[in-house]
């Protein structure tokens, strides 16, 4: 893909980082990448390699990004945080007299000097959402790397899982604009994060999707993502509701999106949030509330608690998207390592 | 190696999921891969990736398959349990409100998106030997998988050990039929699971091999292994004499196979274990004993406890294979990943 | 580069293992592979596969390690020993009924069937350095492997950072003959292993360098590798100097190294440790000490207390050397690994 150097990214933090042009660029190329896919890679990334820092571990993530590279020729280097890694220094100007043996601007560097790209999957603190939200860490590693940095999920964003979810709507649903996305929260015993709800819907607004957000009080997404979500919203002229019940938001839906998600109000604070579960509406969706939809399909970024979030009869039949979904991981992450790298 | 797509297998959990024609392939095929070694590899997996999923670690058996899979110019993506993965659901049709995440459908279909072969190593409960052999793990894995699934050891069956054990005898014997085969068990402080004596005891009847089992009362082995082993004893009209004395294994034998495998009747029960083992004989393969065979070699899948289940005299004299042996599983391996990925 | 094979090392221990000429050779080649590394590498470990044995953890050493083989087409088997492996035996001729399941000759040959190169970074028992400084581990595996073995760090040498350094000091300073290179200690809160200091006094003084240690009364450095080092001085006329003040060491200095060692007299004892540390000086390289050498450099070996040991200033400033010294763990373990397994 000719592209020129001035439109590449630095760095993927999140999916603002890519202009509208970008991103189409890297959906078309993710196409053409699927279909070469059955006979085999081109070699773009012979004699790069990926430097893999999970601060959290990863099965998805991890497999389909080790396998995006090494398909296109490239070799990772794994570097798990617990073996590998110590505590890291932040704060400019600091006399380093504490546990931290390193700052993380010479860490940065240093690996810079090794790898050609970095892919960072942080660990939030889990203890305030005001300061998680602020992804300090990986913008930490963005900030002094010399080489691209690929955030695999922080506490805001999982840009990754949006690409293959636009991938996969694409796929699906042909032309974007004016199609209806229900993203629904679900009932689980651990609540996962809702970085990728919060990517999803960016992506979906920009692409001009009318998107119908439904939760029970108390588990609103982040403010400021739904701050930006307006003005995505009115900028295109796709709608946005938030806050729906279950039934209206699938009403109408072309497709229905599962996400089980903590509420940041008891962020931290985890006899508050045991307390909020109990009390959750034990949404399920199954087949009749599918069929509320037109002919919705289901999409949903695992893992998937089966029969709790959604029914076997929806995941195992011909609605669902799961596997396809989890497979554009791959394309789409082999088309950002093209764009990022060559 | 040209070899019809109909007379692939698609996994391999055990032996028997191999015909006697493909294991003739399969041998003919290390042989000339390991001749090939000397010169470098032709690059049959290039552009290929294996998934290794190590619930219990390993040092030979991962060594040698991910040394196989480079060598052959494919990747390898290791997933180690602890810091990778989370406890998988295997019932159908559950209700997935407890602490399992994922279902072990979904974790299989999703890995086989993004590699091309699955090399798992299942971690038994060893609880209950009743539930173990069963190797339910595995089987899940290859029940759900789409890509092929090789079983790096399991409570029941090591294949990868028997294909390379195959492999040394028949360079070290020629023709195998009518040759002896004494399988010694050993003691030790820590004895090791009879998986490889399992697998290597059907692997020598079938190439009709006559086999003495030596073993102390209470180490027998597995009642259905056992049962299958006497059918292909019939079959073949190989011989299978089983609980002989020490001595009377050795005698005349053609090769003597020690294994210091723990006593079944005890497994989940350290106290029981440890009592039997007190009891034990101390039975050590040592020169003297080696000469009653026939110009006997010695083989050991290793690790090997060195002057308590054999001397040091007999591994580094001229009639052990035990390196040969270890090296052997690089090669067949690499025959195996060609014949189950081309 | 052609290299007879009768010049090419077995293993690579301590940089004593290396002839002049053979250094020679390595650092003209190390220049040469940092030059093509713009243009990509040249494939010469094709089918090779190096395995990496981390019994501490570790960030640049294993990164840049695994870099060098995959930048060369090579392949690296990173195997941890938490979950690899097992305790080793080491005594000759032991009656193994002990923890241990395997003898580390049995272990070295078998990986020697696999890999083409066995890179270790043993683990000292932190107890006894009158022990530690054998470097028993690392000496035992080169002694039963049949491939080469590369010290990625024993207790007392770590050839490797000293081959980076020597590019390094030849890059700045041209010819080294003559040339003042001020090895200065700095406090830490925890202090780190002298092995980088012992191998670098080594190299500089085999290059005609003349040396000034600076460190304050109970940092000596370990007596036979000051022996050693004084012999070297003797053989080439260059000048060795110890136990100097930090500004005595740092006058009319070309190069000043920064490390913070840890007291021999006081290992394997934490408290004494701590009390000496209380009562070291606060030894902070700064610009204003810098300046007393002749247009000094500085270098470190990382990681690195900022404003602690050395101020950002330095660090971040023109004479800093440390990054293009992390830079050269690259290209420096290219040549080795060319020399090494060509």
């Amino acid at each position: 893909m000719p592209m020129a150097a001035s439109s590449r990214p630095q760095h993927l933090i999140r999916l603002g980082d890519l202009t509208r042009g970008q991103l189409d660029d890297l959906l078309d190329l993710s196409a053409r990448l699927k279909r070469r896919a059955k006979k085999g890679g081109a070699g773009e990334l012979v004699g790069r390699t990926a430097g893999l820092l999970f601060f959290r571990g990863s099965l998805r993530t991890r497999t389909s990004f080790e396998a995006a590279v090494n398909q296109l020729g490239g070799q990772v280097i794994h570097l798990t945080a617990a073996s590998d890694f110590w505590e890291l220094e932040e704060r400019e100007g600091a006399v380093m007299d504490g546990r931290a043996p390193e700052h993380i601007k010479d860490a940065a560097a240093v690996l810079s000097c090794y790898v050609d790209a970095l892919a960072i999957r942080p660990k939030p603190s889990g203890s305030s959402w005001a300061v998680d939200r602020q992804d300090g860490e990986i913008r930490a590693w963005a900030a002094h790397a010399r080489v691209p940095v690929i955030n695999m999920e922080s506490a805001l964003w999982h840009p990754l899982q949006a690409l293959a979810d636009l991938l996969t709507l694409r796929e699906a649903l042909g032309e974007l604009g004016g199609r209806r996305l229900a993203v629904v929260w679900t009932r689980s015993p651990a609540p996962a994060s809702p970085a990728p709800v919060h990517s999803l819907l960016h992506a979906a607004l920009r692409f001009g999707m009318n998107v119908a957000v439904a939760h029970p009080p108390g588990y609103e997404l982040d403010n400021e993502v739904m701050s930006e979500a307006r003005a995505l919203s009115a900028e295109s002229g796709a709608e946005l509701a938030d806050a729906l019940d279950l039934t209206a938001a699938i009403e109408d839906a072309d497709v229905v999106y599962g996400r089980s998600w903590q509420s940041l109000e008891d962020y931290g604070n985890p006899t508050l949030a045991a307390t909020r579960r109990a009390r959750s509406p034990d949404w399920t969706i199954d087949e009749r509330l599918l069929s509320r939809g037109r002919q919705a399909r289901f999409m949903h970024a695992m893992p998937v608690r089966r029969n709790l979030e959604v029914t076997d009869a929806v995941l195992d039949g011909p609605h669902s998207l799961v596997y396809q979904q989890a497979e554009n991981r791959l394309h789409s992450q082999k088309a950002l390592l093209s764009m990022l790298l060559r």
